[in-house]
């Protein structure tokens, strides 16, 4: 935990550094009900806001994609917000847009200033990687490069190397989902967190995700996960949890691991 | 989990074969304080109730110990009873009885049928872990053989043989306990913990102790440890959580690990 670095937006650290930042995604399809999924959600106080806009109805249009983000940001107030398209193979819902297309959307965003943060997968072509890294750098924007696997935990070595890819990618935060098969899983993302986040110097997200995945969504803050996808209205993966008894855990744990 | 066996007293799982077991220790020094201790602990319905028999102020007369330990089991009413003496080198308190005493001690309370459980060191003498054995069987007592280490957590290896030990030795529960100097070391324990679960025919109890260590016993129970044990009125060892909110993060754990 000691080694947790806190996620910054415009240069101050999210919700005054604490450990861990709940996120709670909006995943509702039309621009009313993704306001009224925020309405709900606000109320409990999450530290971050994860717009899924490959949930969105209107993806297609730039302009309309903007014009949510902003009345999103409107109402979140100071709560940042977080611009995620998540493909398919990582686990997000089909789109009518090409790569080329989706890289363009996330731009515009950029430029249009009312994101804080995107997340970006980094099994993009590098290209649009590298693209999008000059383009949120020069909008003031950070940028989440991310792995998700939704069949597997892979081997410690790969899950270790996906971190570090995303550092040495110029990720501002580098982000880690899996899946496991079973406890032994859980415990090799748990090593993977450790590990990495004793060598990275850019703060790190990490989950298990489904069952007994969702230990790591209550307890990988203390192993070096700056961040926790928590069940505001709706879940947008296996596993997460509703974020008021994510917070009950939470404060349980801090106070019994620094002594009670 | 799945693979958790529960712990058995005459014939019967305790708390109708709930995992995790909560057992609460009494620790007072006199006849008085022990029993006014159990008074406030067990308002809180711990699933088992450990005497440590090292804090008693007259452990040197057996006579008084067996009072003692039929009042704290006719107040206990169902909750079995677990009598312990926790040598100094595993993290017990200094007493005045050689170990051939003890082992007297440990075989009147046996022969008095007035405790449900008892806890030996597998450190001890061979030949004392095999007459308590034999004692223990002939009184339809079951007997924990423990392994505690107050400095460190040894490496994987020697924490599943102390396991494997215990069940070689004829126990009827397996207990390892052992202090973290890292985070590295809480998840050597709960590794070891989901290998020897899966690997031993009977159950075992696993925690790490102190401020890191709390974590698993909290969720220790879903690698495979089949006790946690929680503050009722006093603490025991370092890093025990109070039972309530022990139950607090269990049950939101359950509901989270089986799909919410």
């Amino acid at each position: 935990m000691e080694m947790t670095r806190p996620i910054e937006v415009k240069g101050k650290a999210v919700s005054g550094g604490k450990l861990p930042l709940i996120c709670t995604p909006l995943v509702a399809k039309s621009r009313q009900s993704i306001l009224s999924e925020l309405a709900n959600v606000i109320g409990k106080k999450p530290d971050l806001i994860e717009w899924r806009v490959d949930f969105f109805d209107n993806i297609g249009d730039a302009n309309a994609v903007i014009d949510v983000a902003k009345s999103i940001k409107k109402a979140a107030g100071e709560t940042p917000l977080l611009f995620t398209r998540r493909s398919i193979k990582e686990g997000g819902e089909p789109i009518n847009l090409s790569e080329d297309e989706v890289v363009k959307l996330y731009s515009a965003v950029c430029e249009s200033k009312s994101v804080d943060l995107i997340d970006f997968e980094m099994s993009n072509a590098i290209e649009h990687v590298r693209h999008l890294r000059k383009v949120s750098l020069a909008n003031d924007t950070k940028m989440i490069m991310s792995y998700h696997n939704f069949q597997e935990t892979p081997a410690l070595e790969i899950l270790t190397q996906r971190f570090l890819q995303a550092e040495s990618q110029g990720a501002d935060v580098a982000k880690v989902a899996v899946m496991p098969k079973n406890l032994e899983d859980v415990l090799t993302l748990l090593t993977a967190t450790l590990k990495s986040a004793e060598k990275l110097k850019i703060p790190l997200i990490s989950m298990s995700m489904a069952g007994y995945g969702s230990l790591t969504r209550m307890f990988g803050w203390v192993f070096g996960s700056a961040v926790t996808f928590a069940v505001g209205e709706s879940s947008s993966a296996p596993g997460q949890v509703p974020i008021e008894d994510l917070n009950t855990v939470i404060e349980i744990v801090r106070k019994s691991i620094s002594g009670g």
